[in-house]
């Protein structure tokens, strides 16, 4: 936690070149709160400024630093620094501070590690972003059965400094398949002479190498855990999964659903830290979609143009049906898209879902025409004059019905179609609100000028 | 983790009352899988299964139920039962679940509490449900500063089967002030006779029980946190905040977040389990002002109605106006509502996200007008022949026109207004994209018409 006030001081230093100062300040604060200040100061300070830091705490900021500042400092370093930086790291950390390195640059990082590091940072490398694989690191305390708690303290004290997570270790056997876990709290609990065998967990909650690493995430939420084993194919321990590294892919999980509901192709670095064409980028090509998808729309009122001449009245009511079916729509799609990633609902759900949406779509619709019709009658036709006097009635229940039919198919809809996307391996996100409008704008104006020409005979 | 067809073999031992197997079964799965099946059973068999669990196991499961059973099988439970199950609970799971509680239920519970328990329970169930003291637990390891390694381990071994999290512990002076936090690891990794005071890190990160709870949970995933220590205005250490929480209040302020983009008043149960009656409040409120708020929008249309039917070929480009414009304000908007709370921006930033947006939104408004220019004149004119042949430019320029000034005013609109919101000390996700789609869809319509007057000479 860094206030204003020790930030000007920073700021003020770093000009002043006061870097005595400077780095015992630095030395008292958080990696994660330096990170924050080297990724705002001037790039000319910035090797300066990373140099003063002491080895470990360099290392434990350049992993929290945003990726263009870790380029543009890697390019910086000599040999000798950029290794003494990397060999700090934990695996999980190297691996992905290089999956975001230009070519040159990786290969100029993975030069520095020895073979057998290089294997297995190659190895991490090819798991896929979106699988457990891509978020593990190889750095766990594995015990072996016959061990008394004893061995395992003398086991943790001597792999402890190089492991992200101690607190849980894992019991192997010779081919490293998992036959249980014991956390340190067992450990403690027990008396130095226990044998691991008869301490362990056996009932071992576990991932594979190739699961998704979102529904990963999600298991630690579930089952309140603060590690996860990761196997391959064959069910040998390959590595573990954190918790540090579980909630930053639930918070992007959740980023990305928000983007694909506000028509955004997701970016996965922070708002100012991306550029005016890349944010461009990311928005206009939904923009682009939706725009030319609304020539239909367009042609609907074209093709009932001569009727809405007749009763002019009708086109104000346009945007509100839209709207109203619209918010109708999407509040189903971002309900269910939301319970679909949060594991409370999946595909066998498909009905209950539906009936649910249905009736309260039918209480939602009813609520809503009923409200309309007394505030059409009230303020469009008592007070605006909106309608002719004759057949205002007629003209309000055009409205009304056009509403409450809009809305049923609106939630409908909207509640279906995440739930097949997801059904047929694509993300339920991208059936959300501007995807779903476009269809229920179509769907408001044909109901809407059907039910025009029906009851006022237009 | 529990596959269908265990799931079935569990259903139809619970139908043939086939309590022995069950037990057995039931003993080998985790606390959270059992849940799921307790919140599925029919209520008649739920007393009944709930009975067969180990006392232990038992409470964690009870932890993890639906509130509605969990109150079921209160009003089932002897006194004795429930003194039993609320035993063995976490302080701040005891507190969760008495929360959750018809007041009559909640003080049979406290009655079987001891004086001191109740007592902190009470304390705990006054703080507000936003803040960090409502997340907190009490049970947590204090340390002092003159203790050795091998003191403190003792320590934990006597109080570790109480405390949530013994992994971190809190060194504190006679008067409760935190001085400094040991990890375990570092209790390990040093010798038994070394002195806490020369081990502890005090630098420590922390928060007070009047702090947001969303803001505390955010310092998890900023400082790759287990537990954070919660203190009172004196700078007393209260409670702790654990990882597992943590992630539930990150979670629920995602969900919350997305309600409020879809208009929806954020409800806190699964999908599935809230009732159709429920789920109509949740949705109808936002339905209604949104709908009624479209009075403005109709009186705009019909204030131009003369206008348009002497050009209605302009009706036809009113629904791709609004969307187009409520699209791209809803991406701002949507975006800044993210990047606030992740903390990626504040109020302080305001400038920099305007100045952002708006080149952002002049490149997009100009690659839309000149898109849709191209297809109007292409599709609209050239093959519907939807305008007037002498002045078709004309009009085609006063759609693209209004194209490009809609879309930059709903990116600045949307991307204040949920800054200036959380100034207000409001929730900025309450200025989503319903909210401003309404606001930009007016503005649309007024710029529309008065650029269709003054181009077209209407």
């Amino acid at each position: 936690m860094i206030d204003l006030e020790l930030e000007n001081e920073i700021f003020e230093l770093i000009e002043n070149k006061g870097f005595q100062k400077l780095k015992q300040i630095l030395s008292e604060l958080n990696p994660a709160d330096i990170a924050v200040i080297l990724d705002d100061i001037e790039e000319k300070d910035l090797a300066l400024v990373f140099r003063i830091l002491p080895k470990e705490l360099a290392s434990e900021v350049f992993v929290e630093m945003e990726s263009d500042r870790q380029q543009f400092l890697i390019e910086k370093f000599t040999d000798k620094e950029l290794k003494s930086v990397m060999d700090e790291l934990f695996m999980d950390d190297a691996v992905d501070i290089i999956d975001e390195m230009p070519a040159s640059v990786a290969k100029r990082i993975l030069a520095q590690a020895d073979a057998a590091t290089r294997k297995v940072i190659n190895q991490l490398l090819a798991y896929p972003d979106d699988c457990a694989g891509s978020i593990m690191t190889t750095e766990y305390i594995d015990l072996k059965k016959s061990m008394t708690v004893a061995d395992a303290f003398d086991r943790i004290r001597k792999r402890g400094v190089d492991s992200e997570m101690i607190y849980t270790c894992y019991v192997t056997d010779a081919r490293r398949h998992i036959l249980g876990i014991v956390s340190v709290k067992d450990l403690l609990l027990n008396s130095y002479d226990a044998v691991i065998d008869d301490i362990m967990e056996d009932n071992i909650i576990f991932a594979h190498t190739h699961d998704d690493k979102e529904e990963v995430a999600a298991m630690f939420e579930k089952y309140d855990l603060m590690a996860l084993p990761v196997v391959d194919k064959e069910n040998r321990l390959i590595g573990i999964v954190t918790v540090d590294d579980a909630i930053d892919v639930l918070q992007e999980a959740a980023t990305e659903d928000m983007e694909m509901m506000a028509a955004i192709l997701p970016t996965d670095k922070p708002y100012l830290k991306t550029g005016i064409f890349q944010t461009f980028k990311s928005r206009i090509f939904w923009l682009l979609i939706l725009m030319i998808s609304a020539t239909f729309t367009g042609a609907i009122i074209s093709s009932f143009e001569e009727n809405l001449t007749v009763v002019p009245a009708l086109i104000a009511f346009i945007p509100m049906l839209m709207n109203t079916a619209g918010n109708g729509g999407s509040q189903s799609s971002v309900t269910v898209i939301r319970a679909l990633s949060l594991g409370d609902i999946e595909f066998s759900d498909i009905f209950k879902v539906v009936w649910k949406e249905l009736r309260v779509a039918l209480i939602c619709s009813a609520a809503l025409s009923v409200v309309n019709f007394a505030k059409m009658y009230l303020i469009d036709y008592l007070i605006f004059h909106n309608f002719d006097p004759g057949r205002h009635i007629a003209e309000i229940l055009v409205v009304s019905i056009t509403l409450f039919i809009a809305i049923i198919v609106a939630k409908v809809v909207g509640s279906i179609l995440p739930i097949v996307a997801k059904k047929l391996g694509a993300d339920p996100a991208v059936m959300a609100s501007p995807f779903i409008t476009t269809i229920v704008d179509a769907v408001s104006l044909i109901v809407y000028f059907n039910v025009a020409v029906l009851i006022l005979n237009i």
